[in-house]
């Protein structure tokens, strides 16, 4: 093997490392935001929930919000503070569930930050690795459809960071 | 003509009637957005614009939200209440510049409704015959590009609704 | 002993006693509150926390926030309004607590002062004597982390106002 | 050269390049802002002005704030408003000061995004090459002031950032 086929040999390598590490996402960004929105809607569908679906990114910043037809007006705020939420503590809303009822150790937590903190389900933080690279809000049913739809979000999130 | 032949045209013609009135949507439903935004944001690469686009019903309520990568922080915000502007005042954002400028017959209302109301370019009524049934918001480049987006945005949901 | 050597001895005597009181701080000011901010974040960094640190004065309007690398973003809100509650309510946040749970003689303190009272550790009044002359709030860990830092905290207040 | 020099010499450059890309900063973080911040405080106290100094990330969240002694009350919110502003929309805040007089291009962007966009001197935006990677707002003293030290400080940051 001579000097110049190593080198293309490592500029191949070189070049298909960083194609890699592109290709996994560190933010949401909009056409992602689009598929798991997608995944979301059909299955509210599905399960018949008129859902507000909002995905943040890694900021707490929203990326998309999606109001389904005929969806509680109380809705669009809920889910879009579901996706703000889940980045900013990152963590599950109904992980903070419990903390924040009286007597917990986050009780109050639902009042500060302009009371953009919501305490019940519906809404995961989006990881890849460790790292929370954006949020999942939904709301439109009850606790345990919303729950079970950004459960199933987030598990189509997880599959289209791997086949990305 | 016997009067059960009779009968039969007109049932089929009411009917045909009551579909032609279904398929002229009276309300921005989900579906109908995400076919406006999908122009609007084709139309913003190809201008070069990082847009948030918005789309809000005929209560004014929003229906959907979209922001494009490195979109500007600012514009999620001014591109809603665009949305918002247009249904709540039944105008154009940029009808509505001049009136709000000081001295015009509608100065201060930028400081009414709680400063949602938007004063310059970039936000159109959407209307079927002389209903408006929704609104477009834009904002992610200069207020010409946003007047743009939001014209071209128009007439992509004039043609949508025509051929629905 | 002449009028004058008298004389001499009581300016030396008084301008000793004016320097004394000047050397204790009677407000926090920029200066000390960075020098207790990177008490506070070595001691997180040690513990593996990334906190907001706040110092208010005793008028209780903030006068330095310091956000870590990777804190929680709803933390910059808490940290801040613990330092304004400490001032605020004379009080730290973790005595204030139980009386502000349900049924407690201050439930409902969360809901007034437009939601900036909180009412989990992490916050401590800082005091010379018995004057309260700023406060520090600590958010980024869980309470007990949060509430250490704050008491770190004001232990490396006290040490430095005792020598200043 | 065999192949163990070789794979050594390669290992050798991949860190390099690693090492290279890790020392320019995407984002603002606390230690930069800190020394921003006490670049522009030394030249505050050098001309006389008593500032409030802010620094927010890539995001337009907050870093840092800083208030000196005697700092007028509302420059705190003018300070922050102003980092946050320049991140929102990737402009220094004199730049935008002729867009949002009456007439201009953006009259109006002030109301909207809940008046947290300051359209007068004082703010800069920190980039590294053409990317925003936080944001400088700067309040105390007359716009010409605040205007100089936001300069003064967008100066600092890049001679920190060149030499990282």
């Amino acid at each position: 093997m001579n000097n110049q086929t190593l080198e293309t040999l490592i500029r191949e390598e070189l070049a298909r490392a960083r194609a890699d590490a592109d290709s996994v996402p560190d933010n949401m960004v909009l056409p992602l935001a689009k598929q798991v929105a997608e995944a979301v809607e059909a299955e509210a569908k599905r399960i018949g929930v008129n859902a507000v679906v909002a995905l943040s990114d890694r900021a707490a910043r929203p990326v998309l919000v999606h109001v389904m037809e005929d969806a509680y007006i109380a809705s669009y705020d809920v889910a879009l503070q579901k996706a703000f939420t889940v980045v900013a503590l990152k963590m599950s809303t109904m992980d903070l569930k419990p903390l924040a009822q009286p007597g917990g150790s986050l009780y109050g937590i639902q009042f500060t930050n302009d009371c953009h903190i919501v305490i019940f389900g519906g809404g995961e933080p989006l990881k890849v690795g460790s790292r929370v690279i954006g949020g999942l809000g939904v709301s439109g049913g009850s606790e345990e459809q919303d729950a079970h739809l950004a459960a199933f979000g987030a598990n189509a999130f997880a599959s289209l960071v791997k086949h990305a």
